[in-house]
């Protein structure tokens, strides 16, 4: 019989998940921050990561959909408004394309998703499904990997900066602003998952969630870097950087 | 413009999709049935292809959820009685066990499908989600990779007969069943899409359904190869073949 953890031990089991499973620990994430990566390789993390990055919004407005108190939605939307930005050229996702410009990728083929790998869709498309079908605290729970992310990004942010010649600070202006949205984003939902986990099954759901989320983000890099790196086996359909 | 296909072009068009995008095409593939294998990457193979196939009776179920016509669903739900049998012992799951249990593997583990890879569970899902988000035709048309089954069936009893001790017609039985039913499945499902796709839209959706369906496919080997084979870096949590 598991026993209720408090809200010290659940914190600690969750950074525990991210030290263990967080795509810090990927290689891929390792050679694109150590300047080991080519272009190319560069060129198609971006492209695929782009379908990530479109469909943040989509996953927060399904949890949005899902929440019954105002004052939860009024702290929720912000993460919409972020990434979809206040205007027209504003916002996460237009910051992403441009970084995907600075590569030298045609902004509506980026848009397209058509050249991203199908296990890039299908993991990211997971996400998206998985905050619709489980209860809204595993729905929040899964955003959890932002706990990390302020690290990620400025190893990310540094590595590539010092190592790459065809990166700058505005190619890179995604990442700086996550750098103050992640934390509190990751702190309202680590508040939120403390309070309202009332059972040791639902502390076991939340830690469940986030490991799912960290296995999202991995088998995004296992894709790329089987496609890409090692074997380099592009599957049928994909972006086959040479003929760019 | 696309102009409308007869039915013996839209027939070439989706079997030139299988001939360039089937799974057939695969390394793995070709690895197994040319005995090339090691006993450990044919039960990770089977192991991970158990989450598929438990996953098509709920795939089918979702698909006769949609139809309005008796006729067509007393065609259907056929497939899911040869997968989940008359009875308790008997169907497709069950004879993947037979698979299963002479590779060694446990079968409560095997159910649990706690080692698969998370790249096989995003795949198997995104191949329910489609069939519940798509229209109908879509739905039916994603199935037509049983056109090309029984090539592949042949060629994987033949060879793993021929190359694995530890494999035998008893352990293969899932096979034998398939060569009859998939035939059968396709026939209808071709008849249906030929029948059913009255623009040229619906005839270019019926062909995405299977490219995406190729894929679904193709990204479970790939994900096999990456974490087993080349360059064999197994995800976090995922089975490990010598601790078993």
């Amino acid at each position: 019989m598991t026993e209720m953890m408090s809200h010290a031990e659940l914190e600690a089991a969750l950074r525990q998940i991210g030290a263990e499973r967080y795509h810090w620990n990927h290689p891929f994430h390792r050679r694109l921050h150590g300047g080991e990566c080519s272009k190319a390789e560069v060129t198609v993390w971006a492209l695929n990561r782009f379908y990530y990055q479109s469909m943040i919004p989509v996953k927060d407005a399904a949890i949005l959909a899902r929440m019954r108190d105002p004052a939860l939605r009024r702290a929720w939307r912000q993460r919409i408004i972020d990434h979809d930005g206040e205007r027209e050229g504003d916002g996460g996702i237009e910051r992403w394309l441009k970084l995907t410009d600075g590569l030298g990728l045609e902004r509506d083929y980026v848009i397209s998703t058509e050249g991203i790998l199908p296990a890039t869709r299908f993991a990211v498309d997971a996400y998206v499904h998985f905050v619709q079908e489980r209860s809204l605290l595993e729905a929040i729970a899964s955003s959890l990997t932002e706990m990390f992310s302020p690290k990620i990004i400025a190893d990310r942010v540094s590595g590539m900066l010092a190592n790459y010649d065809f990166i700058n600070e505005q190619t890179l202006a995604y990442f700086g602003k996550r750098l103050s949205q992640a934390p509190r984003d990751a702190d309202f939902a680590l508040d939120y998952v403390k309070r309202e986990a009332h059972t040791p099954e639902q502390q076991a759901a939340v830690l469940a969630a986030l490991t799912f989320k960290c296995d999202v983000l991995w088998a995004q890099l296992d894709a790329l870097e089987h496609a890409y790196v090692t074997p380099g086996r592009i599957p049928p359909g994909a972006f086959q950087p040479g003929a760019a």
